[in-house]
């Protein structure tokens, strides 16, 4: 058992996430260790802090890191957030809408869901008529989900819970940093996001942003952990079912009392400030704006291909674009040929879309104008090769053309 | 709000971990990332289980990564073996016995404990007796506990667990890489840890092994997620609480079904793999015996110093020791000085010996002798301006003979 340090093939990640991680971030986290509780460490994580209430536009205080992927953040909002017996609406337009109500359904929720058909998103009737019918404590949606390559509007979603009192839990992993996402003006009470999308990270850090009213509710269900409890100290009658995603914790952990909790971990928070700190200085409007332009380039290209794209063009994320298989072209068989032949991948779907749809991203670092002329060449000869009738030129060219006229 | 890059400051840490990562270690993780399903990114997957396969002495084909701190791998191994109602048996003999107490009462156990009192461990008989009381279904015990310094034999354990029918979890987070532990000769059936410690990593990644029976009672419980279930797949009447942590679906991940589960935190995953890949090719006793060796010369130093350690001294684990703050010494101001003049990090206690013990570690890459004797050096002169009698060249000289004899 000799195995060889790690040297992996160059790629091209063009798929729906993970992309490849920005070099300044993979640099940040080449950085020695400092104690937990070293005051360079804790200055670093109030910065981290500070740089996530830009990323996510909030003044919310308990802005903070989760450790672990984009799943681990979900499951630390709703898990705190769920008493057993709650009741919860989950409005269901892709794969990660199922993931939602999966996970609340193990945190003991009564879960209520609608759904639309994939390639669609919710009119804010659907949403008021599902919250008037259900009377749910928690309203619990993805923003963007990847599987559909479309994003949700939420600031009318957001009106409504306020109006009716709901508590509004939004995953942004796939759309957080590329995509408009207001926090505040848009009345979201929690939100999660992973560094793998438009960040430009690796996989394996959840920032979080919390309102006052979801922090009074976590808080509400403190119970500080045996082995460090002091007389006095908080215990619930409800506490949160886990340990590990318990935020009332996380947040004294995160914050001037630094409670002994998990031990943070280091390299992944360097990486996330990296990626914050990429993004703030670039401007939100400014990245927003690169993966609009990237992102339109792509998908002008991929139609002058000859490719027809998947779902309401209108409610496209910025970051992602679903193009429909052509007829005749073995879907799994072209993949393999972009990553083996060119180093690019492409990606696959879920579900009612899987074989039937490709998942093309123009995200993070890799929301650039060669990977996407690139990516486009490559795709064509790919296409030819495949028997699929292709213009020369056509793709690249009208990204080009494109880029020319935007 | 313009901060800078990441640039810490350098510190030794000579804690009770997180220590220095090893720079290899961090190298690996500056590698560029590849996609979720790239046959290199799986290749590496099943490369790191071979590897900790070494690493935790074990045939266990269950031998992984769950993507957190070392705490998410406990959470993973309770909240997945725990239905609630059970009976579990949970042996304290320090802060983090405490912490399996609560994540297993957050999971719904019926838990019971037994105390000893700190710097002792459990005498297989007082095991027996309590497992003949109350008939677990789980028993879950630290292995070395850095709250005390003590680690808790577990072979004896392991056959008591064997003969009532009783599955045995370990956290071993502490004590593995540096000092004996033998799942399969033990007889553990799930053990867990973390890379901040002798593995010579950054927390964030946390392997663990699972025995057959443990991944047959594990499995008993598989429910595949919404959102991807097929028809045929398993729903469990019993489902694991927890989505993220649920290790049916993460084996299936790991496995050739390669579930969609979360996004792997590829980075982590390079780390832990270069960490296992240094201590198997280093060899797990020659490792071992590298932790006794300095832990050895540290406590020898100490001692010579005039300093009294803590605990019974037969069951410390090799790569961290505990010392009497001496009276007249200021614990925490000492602490200061050692790291804001000598940039060297000791630790503190928790509970019943916070301001009584300072905690000084040995491992990972920081088991060296340039570190025991630099930190030694060190103290001696804390030691002197605090106004503790202390013989010049005490300390040093007295490990240097010892690595001169040894």
């Amino acid at each position: 058992m000799a195995f060889d340090p790690i040297n992996p093939p160059q790629r091209l990640l063009m798929g729906p996430g993970p992309i490849n991680a920005d070099p300044r971030v993979l640099r940040a986290m080449s950085a020695q260790l400092v104690g937990q509780y070293d005051p360079a460490m804790t200055e670093y994580m109030n910065e981290t802090m500070e740089l996530y209430r830009g990323v996510f536009r909030t003044r919310n205080r308990a802005t903070l890191l989760v450790d672990g992927t984009s799943r681990a953040g979900i499951e630390a909002a709703l898990v705190s957030l769920i008493e057993p017996g709650d009741r919860v609406l989950v409005p269901i337009f892709g794969r990660f809408g199922h993931l939602l109500r999966e996970i609340a359904e193990r945190c003991g929720a009564e879960v209520h869901v609608i759904e639309t058909e994939w390639g669609t998103v919710f009119t804010p009737e659907q949403i008021a008529a599902a919250i008037a019918e259900t009377r749910p404590k928690l309203l619990a949606i993805v923003h963007g989900d990847t599987s559909t390559t479309l994003a949700q509007p939420l600031a009318e979603i957001g009106a409504l819970c306020e109006k009716n009192g709901v508590i509004l839990y939004t995953d942004a992993t796939a759309s957080l940093g590329g995509n408009d996402f207001e926090t505040d003006r848009w009345g979201i009470d929690v939100a999660t996001a992973g560094l793998q999308k438009c960040l430009g990270g690796p996989s394996g850090s959840a920032p979080i942003t919390l309102s006052e009213r979801a922090v009074e509710l976590v808080n509400s269900r403190k119970s500080i952990e045996a082995g460090i409890r002091a007389d006095g100290d908080a215990v619930s009658a409800s506490p949160i079912r886990s340990n590990y995603f318990d935020l009332s914790q996380i947040l004294d952990y995160w914050g001037p009392k630094r409670l002994n909790h998990h031990t943070e971990a280091t390299t992944a928070l360097y990486g996330a400030r990296e990626c914050a700190r990429l993004l703030v200085n670039e401007g939100l409007p400014e990245a927003i704006d690169r993966h609009r332009l990237h992102g339109t380039a792509m998908a002008t290209g991929l139609k002058a291909l000859g490719l027809e794209l998947f779902g309401d063009q209108k409610y496209k994320m910025n970051n992602v674009v679903g193009v429909l298989i052509p007829d005749g072209i073995d879907g799994d068989g072209a993949r393999s040929a972009m990553l083996n032949d060119y180093g690019i991948e492409i990606g696959t779907s879920f579900g009612p879309l899987h074989g039937k749809v490709w998942r093309i991203g123009t995200m993070g670092y890799n929301a650039r104008r060669d990977t996407v002329l690139t990516t486009l060449a490559a795709l064509e000869q790919v296409l030819r090769r495949g028997g699929f009738g292709v213009t020369a030129g056509s793709g690249a060219g009208a990204a080009l053309d494109y880029y020319h006229s935007a």
